[in-house]
């Protein structure tokens, strides 16, 4: 299976690029911010026009695939057996509104829903996250590990804390990270960076042990399926926040440098959804 | 007062940026750690090697000079009116462990406990923050100015969430978080990325709004003297997290990108010490 797909694989890192330097390019600029399902969900001009040219990219090169990204799949997000790429052309939008430097594009090709190709690019700090199955994950073409990690209380995790703001959704966001932080069970450290598929890539790289995202939070299958590939991999665990197998579509994933560690995050969580 | 520290700052920004090689070059590899205060408390070989390291050189160059330094202060930190040279040699340990790439070098050099030299370093990130006072504020050389954000609805609030694990601290810190994280006092976003120094860079880069940070998380004038400097000269507004003027032996700094945005992060946090 591997060797079929290395010119989608090829294909995937070069539109990454040339999207990454679009977002780059309108990165320090004046941006055109709109709202989409509340005051901090929101969406720019960039959004739709790299997830526009990515897909007219790829789609010009494999007229018999599929899509699925972020700014055009509306409700409709639908997978099937068909080589289908999935993209989100600018993953931490409210990043780049702000200039925090963690923003990438994110691009996975799924094939009788497994996923063969798996890129994130932080076009920023110039960071070119890849993977395919049985391959090995790389970044900047360097292979990467997961930490191997083991034990919570000497973890950082990478966390998010989501956009809602009403009460109920705001404190299940606090006491999920409160469930690490106390004297029992403390790990070393909490980072948020705002980037799902970033977060995914930091545990993949070892530059953190653990992440969980929530549909919540909201994520989607763009957010998450070149992630998954990339943590898989470096040697890393993913699942279900549950503890159970992870599936792309569900919009809940969690990632570990190890099982044993991945168990006991998992039986930590309070279930968001 | 300007031209008279010029060659102190050429000094800063060689020795910052000599620091920071040598922590790229053991970013990746294995530390050798101890735990200080607690089990969230680290300090690795690379603090005190850096830490001499910059000392050695400065005061080899400025031999009436003196010196604050993280790794050798122990308990007693005074600042008296003679040049002091206030060092933080690795600010964000626990990145460093971990390998997440937010670390720092930060030296400021006091003056009649005035700030007239402010440098930060991040080797990972390649990006180097320097201050003079009057003379603005770069990163890597070109201007850097704060994002200008009056508005606490539209802000991205970089915050940290401290090495306590303890419950009645912890509550604090997330109880802080809350007052921005509801339905009436809702900011755009949070991100904690564990390195004082940097989260007043992001503040004074425009990549954040705001910032504040209280001795409970551990932070000490190495910390923030620099970075209180290079914010101030990209236009920002930099108080006592009270509201009241900052003083940077007092272990608690406010750092925002307009005084109206200052003004109303100071009202709605719960003082920590």
């Amino acid at each position: 299976m591997e060797c079929q797909w290395d010119e989608c694989f090829d294909a995937a890192v070069e539109v990454a690029r040339k999207g990454g330097e679009e977002i780059k390019s309108a990165f320090s600029g004046e941006k055109s911010i709109q709202t989409k399902s509340s005051a901090t969900d929101l969406v720019t001009e960039t959004d739709g026009k790299v997830e526009k040219m990515i897909i007219s990219t790829l789609s010009g090169k494999f007229p018999s695939h599929s899509f699925i990204g972020e700014e055009s799949a509306g409700n409709k997000v639908e997978l099937t057996d068909n080589p289908t790429w999935i993209i989100d052309p600018l993953d931490g939008t409210m990043n780049f509104v702000h200039g925090f430097p963690f923003v990438a594009v994110s691009i996975a090709l799924s094939v009788k829903k497994e996923v063969v190709v798996g890129v994130v690019y932080n076009a920023i700090l110039d960071q070119m996250f890849t993977a395919q199955p049985g391959k090995g994950a790389f970044m900047n073409g360097k292979p990467i590990h997961v930490s191997g990690q083991e034990d919570v209380k000497k973890s950082m995790l990478i966390a998010e804390l989501g956009k809602s703001r009403a009460k109920d959704k705001v404190d299940k966001v606090f006491s999920n990270l409160g469930a690490f932080y106390n004297e029992d069970k403390s790990i070393h450290a909490c980072r948020v960076l705002g980037s799902p598929a970033l977060d995914m890539c930091q545990v993949a790289s070892g530059g953190g042990d653990a992440c969980y995202l929530f549909g919540e939070y909201g994520i989607h299958v763009w957010d998450i399926a070149a992630g998954a590939l990339i943590v898989r991999e470096a040697g890393g665990v993913v699942l279900d926040t549950t503890g159970g197998p992870f599936d792309m579509m569900s919009r809940r994933v969690l990632c570990a440098s190890s099982e044993k560690l991945a168990r006991t995050i998992a039986e930590g969580l309070t279930q968001m959804d």
